[in-house]
Parts: structure tokens; C-alpha cells; sequence
């Protein structure tokens, strides 16, 4: 009998099926990485003698051109191109000929899917880094706009001190600007250079110039020895999921407060008609589903950042085809953490403060007059503590 | 300027696609188990007398004709259905009119998602459990072909005692039949009818007969009492992946010895053409990346758990909407696990053992010795084992 | 200079430090457990004729007497020990003798760690299923008292329909009794026989009766064969652990919900006072730390789970010191999911639901009123839903 | 009956036990932080008028003597202290008497908490900053040593091409420098002050000045809003494990790629004889337990950072115990990988290469062939590397 996922293909097929995944599509994404690092190694090769300017040329152009018809969505990688590398060499040597075939000198698979993937991390995070800031900026202006508003300091989810919506946003907003920082300088890891480490050991006769790719590509240092590149696998894919987690884990905290100031019982804000949902079964109700999905968002990027550093730990050193694995996780958490961000930002612009719901409990005060009688009366700060524990508990 | 995410779509749809997420895609599987627990839930209503026989009827044969269809690949979720209940009942009420908008009463989505998800993970355990029975019986096989052929029994990857493939081919045999065995118990916890759970709550003033709709749909028990059934959410789920991430560490455990047997320096084993792959830049190598793919899908199951277990854990009783991201690692998760057992079904068949490269240090009789020792003189174990060891080291 | 941990001592005692980590400190609750395996090896070497009746008395009897003296606090393992199973062999030697070095025959300290871990568990187990038993009771008492007390049904943390506290304590109750059954069937896996299987390969010329131990220590089945013992470490103990942790996961979001009733906003509930404790700094405070620590216990019991999975996951066949780091997450686990449990069933015992406080919102009846519709006009759900919703909007 | 963890104390004491948890055993290393924070404070509440000068200088000889006894054992935190800070208040308000109860006015223990933790981890990460160093110079020493001796490159597990031990060791030096410098960059989310947020809402009422205590305690910023303070709970912990998680993953490789060099099949490689321990079966045998324990550590750690991110996900804004399950991964991160890297240090040191048994296979010159015919016939990379693997295939 067919199991739920046999396609009835022959066994070659399938091992391609199992080896290539999901690469052919998450691929499309490197697409313009890869372009930009295949036209600075031809260069490279040029100025090497190692190919001529003719070739150089063409292969600078046929790149060029593949990038534009892929980016208007005229080809796209198939699962027989298996990845991003093979289907570009491909469609560049059925356009330009032999000079395509000369790219590949003095470059492995390896240091290519690095260089890649490491431009399009260094992108990706300076998108994330503007989206964070926004989120940040969101929410100094929701302070502001509510300056006036008190707001209960919660301690173990009681009353504890006097607050203020301002401070309560603040507070997020200053996270979240120490998360966007943290995302880029996260990403020293991925800015140096691994083209021409090629399989992880050099180009043994072959003399290829890494500094030229590096100043091509915008890294800040090359990546040496050769044996360290495929060694750091995973690492710098590791360190920026992991600040996506503390982003998220700020955003998922306040989706956290914003779920309980919702309830009926607290309704201290009101949030925007376009961020809520309707149900099924009930008429009455408007859902805070975008906040309840952002909140446990956290949950998929911690297990993003736990599923890279367990493809990589106990691998011994050298590539090995593992190291594959760590695509999905890494695009899955840079999508989410980028999608949650920025709904984010357009649901903190659209909250409303219900000032005449927000109610402090007098006791909340305790603290503050402990510190009178402690100015006033010069006792210490453990007798006045106890006394005031005292007269609280008398009104009970 | 534009995010690498930003569509340049309108808000609703931004919030439509972010709070609807993969679900459109996603359920695609469920198409054929929500139209069981649909039909199952109408011909309910039409025994309780909520709805009449025709409608029943209508229901019935729609639902049916919407499966066929959609097996034949005539339709598919889109994104504005959401998932595949709206598109399921959208369709319905299409083809059918008015009786479509009935088959709703006493149900909510919650209790609906929860039902094709158990349907389905019941199905997707039995064929799961299929597939690491074959592993075993492909490993068996193994052992018996080679049953002649000795191998060193390693301890702290060092020769340790006298082994043989059959021996460490049944090791893993028994285990992964193990594995199989338990995947099916683990689904007692999917094996309940949430069905008339409605919300959550129970449908007050609507009588529904849940031991009706357990027996059409097979289930061991109802879900008992209302409440417990959103509490239960992704228990059930974990406990599948639980199984799954178990069943992968034996395979990742057999790839681990087998790329080590398979490298040059120890040479054991063959390994089947089809299931290796060339270098891009080394033209003699025969690469094992079928195994190093399975070696860390292990790494990405226990994800997967973890992700499940971290987006349940906190939150408070009652359905809320942090739950639908459940279902991606659960799917990931199932598919993973069955193909990467599939694969190893294939590959274990090719594997040729090679007894000529394969060495028994003299010292791994060791052991043996000393229990003759014991045995012939009657010397105490501690003994007979110092005396071993002090002529192994006189030997050196 | 010195770092942090360096505490000056020689390299070997550093090496010792290094390898036998806090095992001889963990190993403190093995004693019983290594001491009945060790019975019941020496038995069985005297039934096979490899041990006289004499030297298993005397062995039989010598670590009783340790068994004894142990519990009563006259001796503990040392690190020079390194662990039990050392300490135990050393003890007897001194006490009886020749013959204490007799009990290591036919054994590996992989068997014997393997075989009193899992005579451990199973008692473990077994406590742990009574606590969660006893959470339930609690939970069903506690609905009992307050059966005539309603409670808003929440979905999405808003009122959604009509309950009781009933219900809710009720629901948790069933998925307690739930945890607590598969804590026990959970440990299908630790319930094989380990002794006999030696360092993984068996015991060649050395004839064991494997089954005789079998039936002296309890376990259901032989595990068979030798080299599946070693490949199945980590599986029986990530198996209890996880079922830990969704017992820790119920009682979470038991905490969850308490934590929310318990807020000022709320106040549906009581705490017993020996549950708060006083704050630092505000007087007026009591605050719910026990309910606090059970909701993050949950997030630790996962760590343990991933960490036993991380551990195992990888390895090659055979045993590998690795193993031993299973022990401190495993016993973590125990240790913690024991102790939570144990102070919610007091918790539990002493909360006072407070119904002045308790509000329900009169559109939480909503559907009900829909289901009225639909069975007094004979209209469709759909239809009923929508007339609903257009009232309450009205409404407002 | 009792039950295992049950030690028949009453309810009181088992609720200390239950809510202090380890913190009085691990509160033992912030002892001098917290005399450190402490004097601070005291010395700012001076210089604020709110205490007298005589009071503050009571109160630094008070808590400098209690360092000092401290640290020669002279007492110990217990579980009746609950924790470090209760133990030095209450120490020296018996020491000094009432003095000793000023020194908590406009702080609470959620700042004093983290002062003390922030000053350990800033100590503590440069301690493993220098380890990490110590580990790559070992490195760099051994490739030195080695310097002529060849090393096949390996991908795949395969031979691929020429390397050397220098290479391989240095590649492993420069990853160990990379994780050392960014240990210490990590810190940067712990180096804010906190003192003076109190309990997460500042002190109105009372003015301190956060910029004094900042300079004496040599953070290199204040920590604002006060809001901020409490919401950065786990996100500087998580930081400094995620980079020993890191840390620990390249000695986790290191050890995966020397435990295959010590295999007798490899026989690369001969270990410190006092880095290696005997079996208690197999008497021939010279384990390498060093290298498998501290390749699995890395799962611990893996653990432990997973364990604090899951702590912090979906809490809501404010102090809330839970923060203190943070605590014993922490600690346990920083022990294990502190530990670890000690002793690689001298485990590497003690390695003896046996060029002797590396063998080289003739094929692995394939790609520096392939270069050579591309340089000298002028022919495209994919024609010479065709043409190589040809001859090759033609070979056998």
C-alpha cells in the first residue's frame, strides 16, 4: 500500500526529493546573493589571469541578466536544479556557453552557499534591525501621546508602585532599541569573507586573491585559516536567530501585558478593529488573535535557534551535507521575527488607553511612604517598613 | 523603503496573511478528515433532529463530492479561506445552499481543528509505524545476509569485545521495532472525540450525542469533561513528535556508525551508488549525503517537540489562538520522519559489508580470558582481570 | 592566576573531577537500587555454578548490611569513589573480603548502571503517578466545594461562555489523571532487564541466565538483544521525563490561570496565606511566589527533556561516556516535577473561590441564544449567528 | 506512605524549600558581589543625605568583614537565609546593629539581585574569555609541533583534500579566538547598571543617584528607563550562555574529530595517558571518557540556554519569581564550559600526532590536478574536473 507520503516516484527521484528538501524554494531567495558573489569571484579570476576579460564580461552580464529575469519572475529554481548554485551555472552556460563552465575555478560548493548566505544574512538583519526601531519608535509615541495616564507598576502580576503608561511603553522601547542594535553588531560572525576557502582547504596550486572578493563583496575581514570557514557553520545563522529571540521574546512580554489589559476585567485599552477577529460560534466577540500569535511566535524562533545548534553540535569538522539543514530554521525565524515586527508596529500605533477603566490601589503607595517617614523621622528603612505593614494591615 | 518582507499589500491582507500564516497551505491534508468528521457531525444533528434528513443527506453527498474533487486537484485552499474549514463549508454552502449553513450548529472551530488533527495523526501513526517496521526488517535482513561476518563490539568508540553485524544489525532492529510499537501507543492521547466540545464549554440548551459521533469516527473515547479538551491541546501532538524524535535518534545513531564505517580509514562499508553524490570541485568523491542528511534530522525533530512543547507551555486553560502554530512543527515533524525512515528502508537494502578490511584487535578477547580464568581456576573476577591486564601491557 | 574554578588541585584530581562530575553526589539515591541488582546478579552466578553458595551469602548479606548503614547516614560516596557502583565494590571488599570481588563477574559498569537507573524510575514513576493523582482530587474536591459558583468560559482570555468553577477544576482533573496514567506506561521502556547484556556484547564463554534476574528484580521482559541495551540508553529517560513534562505543562497552565484570578482586576480568588510570601521593599504585599515558580517549572522540565535528547542524539552505537550526563537533567526533572506537584495539592487544598467578584458578561450567552434561534425558527446556524450579532451590536 | 522527596517537615518548611529552591547553595559565589553592590549603595544613600557618614562607614566595615569571613569559611548561607542578600542583611544588622537596617532603603531585591548577578557575569566572562584563549594557543602550539605533518581534509567524513594538523589545529585556534572575544561582547547587555530601579518602578519620593553607583561599580551605562530593567531579566544571562554555548560546540567538535582520530582504525592520534581511564570489563582498554564528556556538554549547555529563554517567553512586563529558575542553568553553563575548557587546555597539550599511521589517498590531489590542467591547456574548470574524474573511474 502507497504511505501517506510516497509520490510513487522512482528511487533516484526520491533521493532527490530527500537530499535537495526544500532548497530549490527556499533558494529563491539567494538568488541576487549569489549573483553579486559569482560576479565578484569571475572578476577575481580576471585579475588573476586565471580567466580572460572576455569571459569575465560575459559571465558579469549573463549573471547580471539572470538576476533580472528571476526578480520579474521569468524562471525559477527546480527541485533537478536542487539549489540556487547549480540552476544559476546552469542557465549560464546555456546562455553564454564555455565561459560559463570557467566560473567554478577555485570555488566549491562550500564556500559558495556560505558567501551567499552570509550577504544575505547582513541584509536581512539591517532590515530587521529598521523594523525593531520602528516597533521601538511606536511605542515611545504611544507613551507620549498617553503621558497623562497612570498606570499600575505591576510586581508578580500585583499592584506594587505607581506607574504611568509612558514608562510602561518606554520600557519596551528601550528593549527593543538594545534588541535592534544587538542584531547587527551579532552579525561580525557572518561579515568575513569565505570565498576561497572553496571545500574548506585552500586551492592547493591554484593562487586566488581573497582580499579582492572581500572588498567586492563589503566584508569587513576574510575568513582565515581556510579550515576555519566550514568550522564556524552555523554559528554566525546561530547568533543572529538568537537576538531574533530576544526580539521576539520583547514583543511576545508585551503582547503578554496587552492580552491581559484586553480582558474584560482589566480593559484598560482597546485595540485596533483590523488587529481583532471574529468567531465562530460566539457573535459577541472580537479575538485578539494577531497578539496571541505574536506571543507564542517566540516559542517557534527559540525552537529555530535550538534546531541550528543541534545540526551543528558533535559534527566533527569539515563540511558535511548537514549543514544543510540549518536553512530552514534560519529563513523560518527571519521571516517570522520580520512579519510579527512589523504587524507589531501597526498594532501598538492603533491601541487605545481606557484611562477611566485603570484603577490604583491605595496601597500602592506603601512604599513611597515608607520612604517619607524614613526622610521624615530618621528611623531606618525596616522600621518604617513595619510600621506601615502594620497600619496597612489594621485597615484591613 | 520597502522590507525584504513587504509585499506592498494592504493592512487586512498583511493581517489576514500573517494571522492565517501556512494554515492555507498547510491544510491540504485535512481536506479528507474534515469532511469525515463533517458528515459524522450532520448525520448527528439529523439523529438529535437539529437538522432534517435531507440536509443530512445533502451534507453528506456535497462533502463527498468536495473530497473527490479535491483529490482530483480541482480546488484548493486559498489564502482568503483561511484554512481548510472555511474552504470546506464556503464550498459546501456554493454547491449546496442553504443546508451548507447548518452543518455548523454545536460546533465550533475548535472543536473541528482538533478532530481532522486526531483523524489525521491517527492515519499519519499507523503509516509511520509501517515505515520503522520496514527499517527493522531491512536490518534483519542485513544481519542475516552477513551473518558470518565478524565485527569489533565498540565501547567509547575503542574495540572493545568480539561483535558481528547480525549483532549490531538486530540491535538496531529491535530498537526501531520498539520505536514502532510505541508510536502507536501514543496516540491514546489523540485517540478521544473532542467533537461536542464546542468553544470549549459544551454547547448549553443544544443536545449533542457524542458517543454518536465517537463511534462514526472511531474513537476509543469522548474527550471528557468539556474543559479538558482545549487543556489537551498539543499534548497529543507532542506526544507523536516525542515518538518521532526517539525513532530518528536510532536512525541518526545507525547514520553516525555507518559514516564512520564508511570512511576510508576504517572501510567496512559499500555503500549503494544511488544513495551517494559527487563533488562539485573533488571529481573522485562518492559522497554519503543521504546519511549526513538523516544523521541531523534528528536535531530538527527534537526542534520541532520543543517547539510544540514551548508555544503550549504558560499559557492559560481555553482555546486560544497561540495554538494554531502547533500544526507546522507537527507536520514538519511527520513528514521528516517518514521520509527519512523511507530512505533508510532503501539504503539499509544496499549496504555490502566488506569482511576483508574489517580487523579484531587481538586484545578484544580480553574479557573472554578473564572469565576463562575464573572459570578454570576459580580466581575472582578482580583478579583474573589484573592478571589479563598486566600481560596485555606486557605484550606492548 | 587563578580562574574562577580553579581550585588548585593536582591534574589527576582535576581529570577525576572532570569525568566523575556530581556523580558520586547524585549516586546517593542509587544505593538501594544498585544494592538489589547486585543481590540478584550474585545469585544467579551462584545458580549458574560461578559463585559458591557461600560467597553469595556473604555478598547478599554484606550489602545488605551497606544498604542499611547507608540509609542511616553512616557512609556516603565520595568523589574518590567516583560513583555507587565503585563505592558499593569497594565497601564489600573491605567488609567480606575475597569475595566481594567476585560479584563483578559476568557484569560491565554499563550494565549495572543501566540496571539500578531503571529500578529507580520505575519507583519514581510510580510516586510521581500518585501525586499527579492527587492534584486531580484536590482539583475534583475543590469543584465539588464550589459546584454552584459560575465562571466565565474564556476563549482568547475573553469571556466566551458560560461555566463553572466545576468545569475548570474538572478539566484540569481529567488531564491530570490523564499524566498520571501515562506516567506509568511511559516506562514500558525502562522495564526490560539490562543485566547480562555486560559491556553491550554479552559474555561470551561465560553462560548468564538472564532471565533468572529478570524475575528477582521485577522487570517484565529480557532486553534482547545485547547490542539494543546500550543503543536504548537515554530513551526510557527522556521517555518519563517527557511525560513530566506535560504533567508540568497542566499545572502551568493551572498556575496561569490562578496567577490571573488571583490579580487585583480579577479577584475571583483567595490564596492561602502560607502560599505569599511578604515583599522587599512594599509592605502591602502578598505575593503568589509558589504559583510563580510551578508556571517557569514547566520551561525547566523542557530543558531536561531537550537535554537528555540532545545528549543521546548522534552518538554511534555502543555505549560512550556521554551517557553518563543523562543523569543530572533525568534526576532534575524527578526531582522538581515531584516537588511541584506536591505543593499544588496543598495549594490547591487551600483556595477560596470568591463568586461576589466573578462577573459574566451577558453577551457570553450569545450562542446559546443563537442555538435558541436555530431550534425554535428552524433556521440555519449561520443565519441565527449573524441575527445575534446584529442585536449586539445594536446594543452598544 | 511517604513519598521519595517527602522528608516529613511541616508545610511551612516545605514551602521555603519549594520557593528558596537551590538559591542558598548557589548564592554562596555572589557573596563578594553582593558586599561589592551593597557598599555602593550604602555609600550613594551617604553622599543623598539619607543616611549618616558614620552609619555608611558602619556599614562598609560591616559587609568588608563578612567578605573576608566569608571567604575563609567562617559561615555559609542557609535555607533559612532563603538567600545571599537576606544572609548579609541579616548578618550584619546582628553585627552592627542598626545600621544594618538602612542600608535596604530605595532598593529592592529585584535590583539588588541583579546588581550582584551582572557584577558575577561580568567576572565570570572574563574568566572564560581567558580560558577560550588558552585553548586556542594550546592549538596554535600543537600545529606548530606538527608543522610538517600531513592531515587528510576531510568533507563529508571523505578524504577530500591535502591538509595538515597545523591547518586543522589552527582553524580550531581561530574559531576558540572568535568565541573568546565575543564572551566578553556579549556582556554588553549586563553592563548597565541596575541599582536604583528598585522594584522595577524607581523610588519616587526618594532621589538617589543611579550615576554614583553606576561609576563605583564600574557599569559603563545606567539602566533607563527603570521599566527597562526588569523586562531585560534573561536576556544578558541568555546572552553570555548562547556564546559558551557556541564556545563549547567547537570543543565538542574538536573532541568529535579527535575521538575518530583515537578509533584503532584511524590510530591518528595518542592521548595523555592521564586523560584517559581504564574499563571495569575489558582490561586492554585505555578509554578517551575526557573527550566524550566534553563533546556532550555542549548538549548541556545547548540546555541550559533553551532552559532561560524558556523562563522568560510569555511572561508579562515586571518582576515575577520565575526569574529565579534563571539561576542554576546560569551557573551550570558557566561551571560546565568553564571546566570543559580547562581541561581541553591540557588534554590538547598532551596530544601526540602519529604521522605513521596518516595516510594520504593518491585520489585527493584530484582537484589540485583539475587546476593544473585548467592553467596549463587553458580548458573551463567543468572540462578539467570531467576529465580528471574519468581518468579516476578509468583507475579502478
Amino acid at each position: 500500500m502507497k504511505r501517506l507520503w510516497d509520490k510513487g516516484e522512482p528511487l533516484d527521484k526520491r533521493v532527490l526529493r530527500y537530499t535537495a528538501g526544500e532548497d530549490y524554494l527556499l533558494d529563491e531567495r539567494l538568488v541576487p546573493y549569489d549573483v553579486r558573489a559569482s560576479i565578484a569571484h569571475a572578476k577575481m579570476l580576471c585579475k588573476q589571469g586565471l580567466i580572460s576579460a572576455e569571459d569575465s564580461q560575459a559571465i558579469t552580464n549573463g549573471l547580471n541578466a539572470l538576476a533580472t529575469s528571476h526578480a520579474a519572475g521569468e524562471w525559477k529554481i527546480t527541485l533537478e536544479d536542487e539549489d540556487v548554485h547549480t540552476a544559476l551555472e546552469k542557465h549560464l552556460t546555456d546562455t553564454i556557453g564555455e565561459a560559463g563552465k570557467r566560473v567554478h575555478l577555485g570555488r566549491s560548493r562550500n564556500d559558495q552557499v556560505l558567501t551567499a548566505l552570509r550577504l544575505y544574512m547582513l541584509d536581512a538583519a539591517g532590515e530587521l534591525h529598521k523594523s525593531a526601531l520602528d516597533a521601538a519608535s511606536a511605542l515611545k509615541k504611544l507613551g507620549k501621546q498617553n503621558k497623562d495616564v497612570a498606570l499600575p507598576g505591576y510586581t508578580h502580576m500585583q499592584q506594587g508602585m505607581p506607574s504611568s503608561v509612558e514608562l510602561w511603553a518606554n520600557g519596551f522601547a528601550a528593549e527593543l532599541e538594545d534588541d535592534a542594535n544587538n542584531i547587527v553588531s551579532a552579525l561580525q560572525r557572518a561579515d568575513k569573507n569565505p570565498l576561497g576557502s572553496a571545500a574548506g582547504y585552500g586551492t592547493p596550486g591554484l593562487e586566488l586573491d581573497r582580499e579582492f572578493t572581500r572588498e567586492a563583496l563589503n566584508f569587513t575581514v576574510v575568513h582565515e585559516p581556510v579550515t576555519a570557514v566550514q568550522l564556524s557553520r552555523g554559528k554566525a545563522e546561530a547568533a543572529l536567530v538568537f537576538e531574533l529571540s530576544l526580539l521576539m521574546q520583547d514583543l511576545s512580554k508585551l503582547a503578554t501585558d496587552l492580552l491581559m489589559y484586553y480582558t474584560q476585567e482589566f480593559a484598560f485599552v482597546k485595540l485596533p478593529e483590523n488587529m481583532t477577529t471574529g468567531s465562530s460560534i460566539m457573535p459577541q466577540k472580537r479575538n485578539p488573535d494577531v497578539l496571541e500569535l505574536v506571543r507564542s511566535a517566540a516559542a517557534t524562533i527559540n525552537a529555530a535557534l535550538l534546531e541550528i545548534l543541534g545540526i551543528t553540535t558533535k559534527l566533527g569538522s569539515g563540511y558535511q551535507r548537514d549543514l544543510q539543514r540549518i536553512k530552514p530554521p534560519l529563513f523560518r525565524a527571519i521571516d517570522l521575527a520580520g512579519a510579527s515586527t512589523e504587524i507589531m508596529v501597526q498594532l501598538i500605533s492603533g491601541i487605545k488607553f481606557l484611562p477611566e477603566n485603570i484603577q490604583l490601589d491605595p496601597s500602592i503607595y506603601a512604599a513611597e511612604k515608607a520612604y517619607q517617614l524614613v526622610t521624615n523621622e530618621g528611623i531606618s528603612f525596616r522600621d518604617a517598613y513595619r510600621r506601615i505593614a502594620a497600619e496597612l494591615n489594621n485597615d484591613e
